[in-house]
């Protein structure tokens, strides 16, 4: 297993290596926990000419959900009042004879980059840019069986929450319940926010749950995710309350439901990444909902819940194989409220049966 | 209400004006709320030669925890596709004679700052630095009528927590109920991840909470706190499981006990910070426990759970009155256990009677 990371930082030092640096330092927390198997907080990854080294601000046996580092890995604990360990990594290549450290300038502050330029002065900074986010688009089958765990988890969680009653409960605590629910199901946590929404708010994209009650009549949406082994799932779905539900809920829903399969079957190896928006897009654009639609209808998730590839109409790219990606349409009319439909899915060759959905819970419209 | 985000906004303003820069741009969401009553994703605030502008991604309307935004402030809203609110702002600046422009080195990234800086190439980039950070360490009488609020909030979680029956419960079920009746009463959700540790975890600070149960005989510790209108109080009690503590738990909680109120009784306005931590620290470290203690005894609290004023060894600066601080000491025996007692209190002078308690849930040892 540990030979994952160590190939992971193998490629990346070979990639540096190439743009000239002969040393990378890697500070953003997903960054780290792909390269290193954990990112307890505060952690940076220096990949340097004396070996790969973790510099640890806490002792990262102490937060078991952070991971269990690689054994290749040195691992460096500093002193409580330590300071940035940031700037403590560069400390160490001063003693060597690197002349250039390459750096996330997408995601250290001015500050912090200061800081680490200034403790080492013959050191040039050059940029890491998004070298290793883009290492982690194409998923191994170890990472996507921990998405399809997370995704199982999220369904069961969905699942019993169907089965309890809901009229006159509010968002919150139907929100409150679904985390729970996670955790019992072995989440280490949501993988963000749950977003319950009901009413005049349903279908609202990324939704801060209110006070709000279920009410008879209304349509209820509900978007969450697990993590498990620091690796993020999301699966929304949009419900009738009542009996029976009106005309234009079903009209509505059909209509998402369209535009959500349209973007489901345009993932295949090699689909342009605005072409799979646009397929979705462009069924709610034909029945004149094309304003006010949010920028993407999809995006890529893992160690984080949004991250590339994004599926909108400006996205550069093409879809690979193993790239798990969301596929999320939406609708919402201002004081009606609206839909949401969203799916976790794995681009795969035909050959292999198309895509791979991991989140399985019906997309039929329920009445409950 | 909203003069005093306005009367916030000008005392910046002169501070930057006094500084050379007759623009600043905030980006650091707790600094964008404290300036403008409102900090929606993304969102940031110019303060500009042609008024105050809020740049928002999302309609803030659409968040009401977000808060309510001031009605002197113009706001602006961006589309769905339209980049970095921060760029967009330098932007709006290059039309006006604007020559200098205070932004956050500590908040923004190298990739933004360059990206902000090369949008008006005229425009000078200078360090705001943590000015609206100092600004925010004196609160005002309704910010702290907030935090009061808030502490009552994770007061009644806690009580109703210690009516119920705990040996056989895990951390993590414990903790997520601790979250739940927090938002029972009111609060906009917990000030940070609650922390609940038994047995060997009791006592860790920040401990993130395991599949472990709560067994009779054991310490119990619980850190909590709730988010109310913004502001983020924090709470800490231990307890024992069972009818009668040990001798040594007694002592070691008489011990921790003692070390707290040291630290609380040592809060009067012109304290230095450093001396408000050795009150506490010493106490602990006569007793023999003066290694692995954590790198500070306190911090402020307020829109962020871990603001200025530090109180730790190194800490510079004094305390003032109207400053909100956690005091917060704890020992923690590797394989056996420990305690921490956090309270949050307002430094008050001796005529108005001392430290405000605002967490006022018993310290006595209670057997549970």
């Amino acid at each position: 297993m540990s030979e994952v990371f160590a190939l992971r930082r193998e490629r990346l030092r070979d990639r540096c290596l190439a743009a000239g640096s002969a040393a990378a330092l890697v500070s953003r927390p997903a960054n780290v926990r792909y390269l290193s198997g954990t990112a307890p907080a505060g952690a940076v990854l220096l990949l340097g000419p004396g070996g790969d080294e973790l510099l640890c601000p806490v002792d990262p046996a102490g937060d078991p959900a952070a991971g269990r580092p690689d054994e290749h890995l040195r691992l460096r604990m500093l002193p409580a009042a330590g300071g940035d360990p940031a700037v403590a990594a560069a400390g160490l290549l001063g003693a060597t004879n690197t002349r250039s450290l390459a750096v996330e300038e997408h995601h250290l502050t001015v500050a912090r980059h200061r800081a680490i330029g200034s403790v080492s002065p013959g050191l040039h900074l050059a940029d890491l840019a998004g070298a290793v986010e883009q290492q982690r688009i194409i998923k191994d089958e170890e990472e996507i069986s921990s998405l399809r765990t997370a995704a199982e988890i999220a369904d069961q969680a969905l699942g019993e929450l169907l089965e309890s009653i809901l009229v006159g409960r509010t968002e919150r605590h139907l929100a409150l319940e679904l985390e729970r629910r996670l955790i019992d199901h072995g989440a280490e946590g949501p993988a963000f926010p749950t977003s319950v929404a009901t009413g005049p708010n349903a279908g609202l994209r990324r939704h801060r749950p209110s006070d709000r009650r279920v009410e008879e009549g209304h349509f209820l949406s509900v978007c969450l995710g697990a993590a498990y082994r620091g690796y993020r799932s999301e699966i929304g779905r949009t419900f009738v309350i009542g009996t029976s539900p009106a005309n234009w809920q079903v009209d509505l829903y059909d209509l998402v439901f369209a535009a959500q399969r349209a973007g489901r079957e345009a993932l295949v190896p090699g689909a342009a990444c605005r072409d799979v928006d646009r397929a979705a897009r462009q069924v709610l654009d034909a029945a004149g909902h094309g304003e006010g639609l949010p920028q993407s209808t999809g995006h890529g998730v893992g160690l984080e819940i949004d991250e590339d590839p994004q599926l909108a109409p400006a996205a550069m790219g093409k879809l690979d194989a193993c790239v798990p990606v969301t596929v999320e349409p939406g609708v919402h009319l201002p004081g009606r409220g609206g839909v949401r439909i969203d799916d976790t899915l794995v681009v795969r060759p035909e050959a292999d049966g198309g895509p791979e959905l991991l989140t399985i819970t019906t997309k039929e419209l329920l009445a409950l």
